[in-house]
């Protein structure tokens, strides 16, 4: 493209300000354009290709363990959204409303979907009938829409993209378990797919969704130590079941409420992506989800043999079912060497007379920029134990940068003075009560995160009131 | 589930009426459900998983052709949608307006898109500057609104589902190229997917879409002979790069206007393959797109060994990639057998004691019922060979009943004795004039379907005027 060398090697260092660096990157990396439809971004190819790896991976993950998609209407009619108090509180504010069909005025606001809790509710009020009906493990993969103020590209839009996943289930115990599988899978996803270590917890009361009985969290932390709150579950109990009338007949015939579950991962999983692993070279992409796994620059391309050779090793990779990209461009190399650091492909394939002759090629890993001179011979096994190599260090690198930064704090001074030093998680003891919980985010500006899994024993108190302490929670700014 | 006994065999037969027996199929075999959303409908799992077979099939045929997907807003600002005449004129009346953000009223009100043109114009205007950008083969899978006020699942609903490609290139040639090249794209998805045979042709000016210069379609003819436009794509010229500025510098670095297209298809070929292959049984699926391809009933499953080979069967199946459903639930093999007729799956394969015996199994075909003694050793081959064979009986099927139902017309009196006798497709030749296609239009009630491509010589002159005939004209009733 014309553009693209204005596009390369003008990106803000990450140190100086890195609210410009991710949108530097957003940009320069072709992930995001605007349009005049303010609030909303256009997932340019290469974002959306990510998303659709994403997709491909979790949609799989969902489907072994017996989960079905459908397909929603876009609209909510008002009455509808109404049904659950709490949950509509939580959400009519942020709703975008069609008032008008055509040239007429409608007898009844609709609003376009934040999320669907209430349409699958109707839904399973038609189809659940009996135990046999039970459980109904449903998904679906759409747009949802939240009028928000002030957006950022992936974080924070009004329009995003998303996988929603809502169940019923015949008792307590098997929604628990559906709210706590599905966390392990996002967790499964975050750390095996993303190479972004998460925290697993619950949200405290506060925190967690409108309507929910718990909320779980996989909450990471972004290159700034900022949290990136990476996907949710939530158990409802049969509050949502009451309220929609959700009933099945039990095996002794006896009238029962279902209980439910949703859970849902977003395209800011890709903000994740660029702040968990990009540099000041541009993004930094997991092979799994990479759209180029390979990049494949022929050096001395004119020389006779060099492109039949680069063709040939393209057509090996991919065959060995890798995402391969020959740039056989009138480019110079060295430009294309930033502009595929700037789209973060893991590996970049170099091959020119001399390697040919020696039966050779080059692999420069994207991370560290380590060369690897490797046989021709052995290149798919090299290529996939390099990748296999480099998706484990970049985890290591982000895990280091997670644990590294918690800090155990006593007292609301102690989180004030860590946060001052360098931002990052805290991890401090609660008594459980929401105004402690409150004094912490007013002094600190730090919401709680979770309660992570994981506890640790730091005190005996709550750091606010002296009462006994029953959690230990981890606070963050969060994005 | 509790309700699937009332739910088989209890379907309108399709000469009684045809209208029910559709809506019917829609209900009982799981395909839609109803919300307080009138209008819209929600794609149950067997709908949905049609939807994304046929999705995988094509999003394949684009991707290997070198087309991207991107995702563009969901809304559409007024004065955006305005910028092309023709286009909001054919569009405005039938959108969904958001007026309010939250508590807000909006400065400027927002259509939820109907389809996405405008969208794709205002960021081609941004990210095309040179001849090296070109062409642009952008595609997006989402869903769309049209105010519609008489609405049937799949073919007609306020919300569907569907692809829509947007293209930009350097010349008008290149752009009527893409447009063809999709057709015949649609085409082979279409015959040789969803079995379903379709004349291709042109659009007339009065039938073309709001904006275009061309539109070309497949048109497919259902079992009661009416005709369902399948699939469209439009060449543009440059009329909506001249409306939103869409411009390159060629390679004499004059500033030129790209020459567009778009195309789209959508959830209403689930539609067309109910009322291609439906029969009084319930639906009949296309191989390349049933969620389950082989049914697996036991037969006497109580006795010893016969669900361990039911399973055994079944991996055997499904690791030579065949989608197959072990149905080993405890409801009559004869309640199955209806079940999944109902359900339209291609093969049914019936094992019992005495087969395992012999070491054969029973395949029963969806279309005709024959039963055929196949081998277990030889089971993977056979079941292959006849799923092909019933994929290509369904289309033979399907084409005797396109052939059969086109008449030749030499007059109105004519046609309407052809529509009389029974609905189907009419051949006629036009002279060109809107006028003379519309009177065709109100007097048979038959607009046009396409100029097709394959044109034959029925008469010197229009059956209307007695000028000069141009085209041979395929005439029908649509959905």
């Amino acid at each position: 493209m014309a553009n693209d060398k204005k596009m390369v090697r003008e990106i803000t260092p990450m140190d100086e300000d890195f609210a410009q660096w991710y949108t530097d990157i957003v940009k320069k990396a072709e992930l995001i354009d605007y349009s005049s439809m303010r609030g909303c971004v256009i997932m340019r190819p290469y974002a959306q290709a990510i998303w659709e790896n994403i997709q491909k991976i979790f949609d799989g993950m969902i489907k072994e363990t017996g989960h079905e998609n459908v397909a929603m209407p876009i609209f909510i009619p008002e009455s509808l959204l109404n049904k659950e108090k709490d949950h509509v509180e939580g959400f009519a504010p942020e709703v975008a409303w069609v008032t008008h069909g055509g040239s007429e005025k409608l007898e009844e606001r609709l609003c376009v979907r934040p999320t669907s809790e209430t349409l699958f509710c109707e839904h399973y009020a038609h189809i659940i009938q009996s135990w046999r009906d039970l459980p109904k493990l449903y998904n679906q993969w759409c747009s949802v829409v939240r009028w928000e103020k002030t957006t950022r590209p992936f974080l924070r839009t009004r329009e995003f993209w998303w996988q929603e996943g809502h169940t019923a289930h015949a008792t307590e115990e098997d929604a628990r378990k559906e709210t706590l599988d599905i966390l392990d899978l996002y967790e499964k996803l975050a750390t095996e797919y993303l190479c972004m270590p998460v925290i697993k917890g619950r949200k405290t009361d506060r925190e967690k969704f409108a309507g929910a009985m718990e909320t779980y969290t996989i909450e990471a932390m972004m290159h700034d130590g900022k949290a990136l709150q990476s996907g949710t579950s939530h158990y409802f109990g049969d509050g949502f079941a009451k309220a929609f009338g959700v009933q099945y007949t039990d095996k002794e015939n006896k009238l029962q409420y279902v209980h439910q579950t949703s859970w849902g991962i977003s395209t800011r999983l890709i903000g994740g992506i660029i702040m968990t692993h990009g540099d000041n070279e541009g993004l930094v992409l997991p092979p799994a989800i990479a759209p180029i796994q390979v990049v494949i620059v022929p050096v001395a391309a004119h020389k006779p043999g060099v492109l039949e050779k680069a063709a040939e090793i393209a057509e090996t990779l991919k065959k060995a079912g890798l995402r391969v990209k020959l740039d056989d461009s009138d480019q110079s190399p060295g430009w294309k060497y930033a502009q595929y650091e700037m789209k973060g492909v893991p590996l970049r394939l170099e091959i020119g007379p001399r390697d040919i002759e020696n039966g050779n090629c080059v692999l420069v890993r994207r991370d560290n920029r380590e060369k690897t001179v490797v046989a021709l011979d052995n290149l798919v096994e090299s290529t996939q134990q390099m990748l296999k190599d480099f998706a484990k260090a970049i985890y290591e690198k982000a895990k280091a940068n997670l644990e590294g930064n918690i800090t155990p704090a006593h007292n609301i001074q102690e989180m004030k003075d860590i946060l001052q030093k360098r931002v990052g998680f805290v991890k401090a003891m609660w008594c459980g009560d929401e105004h402690c919980e409150e004094v912490i985010k007013n002094e600190t500006g730090m919401p709680s995160r979770c309660i992570p899994f994981e506890q640790e024993h730091i005190d005996d108190v709550c750091p606010v009131c002296g009462k006994p302490a029953k959690h230990m929670v981890i606070f963050g700014i969060a994005y």
